[in-house]
């Protein structure tokens, strides 16, 4: 139902560039061909319906809402990929690595736009609930490049706090997150409270999603997640794990690794000393516990919102997956 | 009133990116002190106000709506000052040139989602305009992006017909300047037979705007329009001037044109030939009448729509300005 939606928002067919945007979702291959591949594990829309159907709302009317989340979070991909030069993502060769970083910017602007456009195609339902739902997306998505910014200042900063880092996440993954499940949460229910419950829960889930994301980003197997034990450590990245391996032990291996992440070439050697320096500090352990603290916050705000059983099984299932995930 | 509306958009303190939407719009140096720079024509938000005022609406319910085209006008900037390498803006280093491309296209990002955003903070009055309004300005985003994109396929093309070029710019510069039109009128009136004479005058005064804007790059001086004579041939860009001279004569000087856009780099030797061959070709005068036939429908559209003298003698003004400007 969503999928379709979507597609036919994405349908437009004298426009060659919308041809890149079915690419990048996954629906088609290079040659335009309709393919039926992994196109990632659409999580944000996922839990804006959800949320709108467990506070009692009608599922039909996130699906536009739903909609915008995925496609923001395509756009902001798309972008992302071009400027960390990644040429791979589920498995399939990037837009600008196929189509150059020109038309890679331009076709991720193309789905900015009709990301904010898309409650114009809505019905008068959904449209009711356009105010309030047009503040949370354009305040997430200001939120999310806010955060993509720090992320960028923090790369070239000398120490960075754990706090720091919290604050940089939960504006670059957490923001469009917590709006998923907020945007569902406002559309279904009239209910102060419980929207309240579910808004903290969501904040709790974008921690947790992205310090797994951070784990695997250091100790995930190529086989699931497509990319090198360590790809975080190789391309620099200042991840929860190594901010906690610079600032563990009162610093004392803070000068080492910053020493290795400003070499010009990160090798297999550099790799296995930083893992082992992770492994001396109890980093993965460290990391493992903070996802676990958000986990169950996420859990407990869910609780309080009192939804029917079913909901309730679903959501701790599902956070049980996302803080488990090997990809 | 407009300026000291966007201003206090863009006015948000504590985020350090904000400087540089301010910077970009010419209100602030880069150390981020208040400053009176140029900072551009403002033709987009103007012809807005201007037509919502002309058929007699309320000035002050076009605010957003011009404040909207306006961020959309300059985040495209912004993107195509970074794809195009382009280091000076209006007399000014570009964002990119400042800060990086990174950070620059993350700031053209903030403002393309403040322009969607942006009739959140509208009145009530001008909200009632929401979905036309909105949808206007989505399409005009959208055509324009598209303009953009088939500019750099016609980068690679061997040949391009003057059909083929005045589609590009209608999408990539028209689009927008006829929204700015459409808005105005559609904000000011119910009167379909005015919107549509509006409509017709603004589609006309976009080509006049690029053409005049392509004379300017062949033949504009350094000291009004801030770059060297034949810029946009030492950029290779596909220009009206470049496609006339192609084409012209059954396309006596296609090849040799072609290869000097093939040579790797184009000195002052080779500016000089294209104007040689521009001049027995007679390109400055097509492209002239060009301008002139453009402008006239731009003008008979205008009064076809009956509107009062003093607006119609200030919008004949204004077509005479932008026929004839030389920056």
């Amino acid at each position: 139902m969503f999928n379709s939606e979507l597609k036919s928002i994405l349908a437009d067919e004298h426009l060659s560039v919308y041809s890149l945007l079915r690419y990048c979702m996954g629906w088609e291959d290079i040659n335009g061909d309709k393919i039926s591949s992994s196109s990632g594990k659409r999580l944000r829309p996922s839990l804006c319906m959800f949320a709108c159907d467990a506070v009692g709302g009608d599922i039909q009317s996130a699906i536009y809402a739903s909609a915008s989340i995925e496609l923001i979070h395509n756009f902001s991909l798309i972008h992302d990929e071009v400027q960390d030069f990644d040429e791979i993502r589920h498995h399939r060769p990037t837009l600008w690595s196929l189509y150059g970083s020109q038309k890679a910017l331009l076709a991720g602007n193309i789905m900015h736009v009709i990301s904010h456009d898309i409650f114009r195609l809505s019905g008068d339902r959904e449209f009711y609930h356009f105010r309030p739902a047009s503040k949370l997306i354009g305040n997430a998505c200001l939120d999310m490049i806010e955060g993509q910014y720090l992320d960028i200042l923090y790369e070239n900063a000398q120490s960075i706090t754990i706090e720091q880092y919290l604050r940089m996440i939960s504006l670059k993954t957490g923001a469009l997150i917590r709006c998923s499940i907020n945007l569902g949460a406002l559309i279904g229910t009239t209910n102060r409270d419980i929207q309240n419950q579910l808004k903290i829960s969501g904040e709790s889930l974008g921690y947790a999603f992205q310090i797994r994301d951070d784990i695997l980003g250091i100790w995930g197997q190529e086989k699931t997640t497509g990319k090198p034990v360590g790809v975080d450590i190789i391309r620099k990245k200042k991840s929860l794990p190594i901010i906690h391996a610079m600032n563990a032990n009162h610093g004392k291996y803070s000068l080492e690794l910053r020493e290795i992440y400003q070499s010009e070439n990160i090798g297999d050697f550099q790799v296995n000393r930083v893992l082992e320096i992770m492994d001396n500090v109890g980093t993965l352990e460290f990391a493992r516990q903070m996802t676990k603290k958000y986990t169950k916050k996420a859990r407990v705000a869910f609780l309080n919102a009192r939804l029917n059983d079913v909901h309730t099984k679903n959501y701790i299932a599902l956070l049980q997956f996302l803080m488990n995930r090997d990809y």
